[in-house]
């Protein structure tokens, strides 16, 4: 008579993507593997937790031993993302109860959810509404966000990569503005990523050893804007060293919580012209000191920016998603690993856990500790915190001169429900 | 008796800076190393041409073997460079006297001039008035510039490194958008560098290997921005591929010249709006299809980005400040040494010469073959050009997770003339 086939696992990418998280996913998929007794297969959600919903599970185990492999050094989330946060259980009982219903579809005991705050909500959720409708799942919420700002955990996967590639941009543009300002431009701003917290426009800070390299000002979310002071200081900084290097969080706002990117206006078109807060600051300098200026807006490339990933980040990317597949072994269920610092110098860290419960939800700011008595800089405090997770260049491998990062097959396993158009 | 000292040798860096120019520099100055008999010293203009009219000579000999050999991972202009553009002899004949006499007061018989068309302009002037005056001079011109716009050489330094870059970042950010697209992002724009002719642009081309791969889109200066027609592949990249991922020069125009960029308008609080492409670009197509678009723009990070410059580039950026100073061994003048190709699989190249007279002042577009018939992309012919420039990378040293760039010291040599504060 043979056993009851082993339970299988769902692991699902949520959210804004990073340049690691799918060494995340490769730590879930290797470490899933060691346990063919307990894990049957790993289905991999398409597009989220919409791949739940819909119904549409990638069949990982029909990818390439190369693919598998090639996530390691793939940046973005190679089963699909999505942004899609599931509302409360009693405001739509619905989506919590179809994804049970698929995963009783597909014998599915184990849930890893890879994302932020919002889904570690999520993760929270399940875990508990499985237990609720008679099939209790372990749901373990493994954390990724360049943002950084989630709780318990010393630092998030996908921030480190970030960070060193501001830092590392922000020092290269600011060679070349050197070489530059004797005749012409003096004023160049890297706008960077980091609504509620200015974790990545802190890190850009490690660029500068001394007062005179760059970045000489950066702006943060957590600091009030303040056109006056600011100005003064650009002055300062290109009469001092003859030009200035300003690193400006996109959510840099005024004391009264205003956006500065966010005022529209209208082109010779009629069309709404939407701010970008680089050439906002650009325009306010220029009108200001006349000073010519450069702008650069790095969006993506900064999160996607796989080429040259921290090394510690993908370790900790990839250990982070093993942690969570031995946490469920262990029996463990509603839980987040996070990263513990134990030194900084010589950097160590080892696996921790977080009940999901208080993870849910809260946003981690940084400490006023990190920042500089002005204001425009980070502490040595805040370097001490830093440093580490920039360390190490983990780089992929080239063909035509290009990175060369996998695209899966994402073969679906066949449906076994009814069709469900909802979703 | 001794014998009469050699005669010096002057360097300087001009215009836009690379990720490469140092390593012609350093070309230039390992290359004279060698030619004890003939060449002193070499100096370096402080800030290019304006270090020779100020007196302002950065006395390489004083350098650390380090930071020369630094040089060779240095991006930017590492004795500083300048937008300066000599006028014509007859409209400004004491700026040339002035030059003269200060290379007669320092024993300078080699001018070697490290630029673009302007550079090779003046380096041709400076070739003439030497001998007018009665001081002949060998001047030769090292190409550089990321525009890649110079007539005769196949390539020109600089570039390689750029097109490396941004067809990476295009790739990157492909990845980032294509596993977001199903709930979020569906249009990314990347804006680069390109006033006057596609190259850039055109090398993104690069990263794409099929229809679907990105970029879906790039806006070329040569080709006449036509707004109802770009929509209408928009929509149809989004509902065929489920995303949009555009590439384009900063100079994309509309038929009756008209930059895209150009409008200005005035936000709430008064500001001139200065455009930026990208943005107006992501506006248009929100207006007409709804899409959530994001939009990046790379600016000085593109002709920064030593850390993953072209190992091609980096060669030929050498070879031709090397040949510069064996042209001027061998007694020629008012050349430059250009990039000739041989073959292009397996990639082959071979340094030529072409007499200043003829490069000054004039661009080298795209060659209307290199245009997909709907002028949206490259054609294979484009690629099999571009292809082998991106070829390597060339890694810099890294130091505490960041690359390791050299700052040189810059002890100007003592001057010899009464103060002249014209410039």
């Amino acid at each position: 008579m043979p056993a009851d086939p082993a339970p299988n696992a769902f692991y699902a990418q949520s959210g804004g993507v990073t340049a690691v998280i799918n060494a995340s996913a490769a730590g879930v998929i290797n470490t899933a593997a060691l346990f063919p007794e307990k894990i049957g297969q790993v289905y991999a959600g398409q597009n989220g937790i919409l791949g739940a919903l819909r119904e549409e599970l990638i069949d990982i185990s029909r990818e390439s031993e190369a693919s598998i492999q090639g996530l390691m050094t793939t940046p973005s989330g190679a089963f699909g993302s999505c942004r899609y946060k599931l509302k409360g259980i009693d405001e739509n009982r619905a989506e919590y109860e179809r994804l049970i219903e698929v995963f009783k579809a597909h014998n599915i005991r184990y849930f890893f959810y890879n994302g932020g705050g919002d889904s570690a909500d999520t993760c929270q959720k399940v875990s508990e509404i499985g237990e609720r409708l008679g099939f209790p799942l372990q749901a373990i919420h493994v954390p990724k966000t360049i943002d950084n700002d989630l709780p318990f955990t010393d630092n998030c996967p996908g921030f480190g990569s970030v960070a060193k590639y501001v830092a590392l941009s922000t020092r290269e543009a600011a060679f070349d503005i050197a070489s530059m300002c004797a005749t012409s431009t003096k004023v160049f701003i890297l706008e960077v990523m980091g609504r509620h917290a200015g974790w990545i426009a802190g890190a850009a800070g490690l660029a500068s050893r001394s007062e005179a390299e760059a970045p000489h000002i950066i702006l943060f979310p957590e600091i009030a804007f303040e056109e006056e002071r600011f100005l003064a200081k650009v002055k300062e900084t290109v009469e001092k060293f003859g030009f200035c290097v300003i690193v400006a969080s996109e959510g840099t706002q005024t004391a009264d919580g205003q956006l500065l990117s966010g005022s529209t206006s209208r082109d010779a078109f009629g069309h709404v012209q939407l701010g970008g807060l680089a050439p906002k600051l650009a325009n306010i300098i220029k009108q200001a000191h006349g000073y010519k200026y450069h702008w650069a807006v790095a969006d993506y490339l900064q999160r996607a920016a796989r080429h040259i990933a921290s090394q510690t980040d993908l370790e900790q990317a990839y250990s982070l998603g093993e942690a969570a597949v031995n946490l469920a072994m262990a029996g463990k269920n509603a839980l987040m690993p996070t990263i513990v610092r134990v030194s900084d110098e010589p950097y160590e860290w080892k696996v921790g856990t977080a009940p999901l419960d208080e993870v849910a939800n809260q946003e981690k700011m940084m400490p006023r500790s990190f920042f500089s008595d002005d204001g425009y800089g980070i502490t040595e405090e805040a370097r001490r915190y830093f440093q580490p997770l920039i360390m190490g260049e983990a780089y992929p491998n080239y063909q035509d001169g290009l990175p060369h990062y996998v695209t899966l097959d994402r073969h679906l396993a066949p449906k076994k429900l009814p069709p469900d158009n909802r979703w």
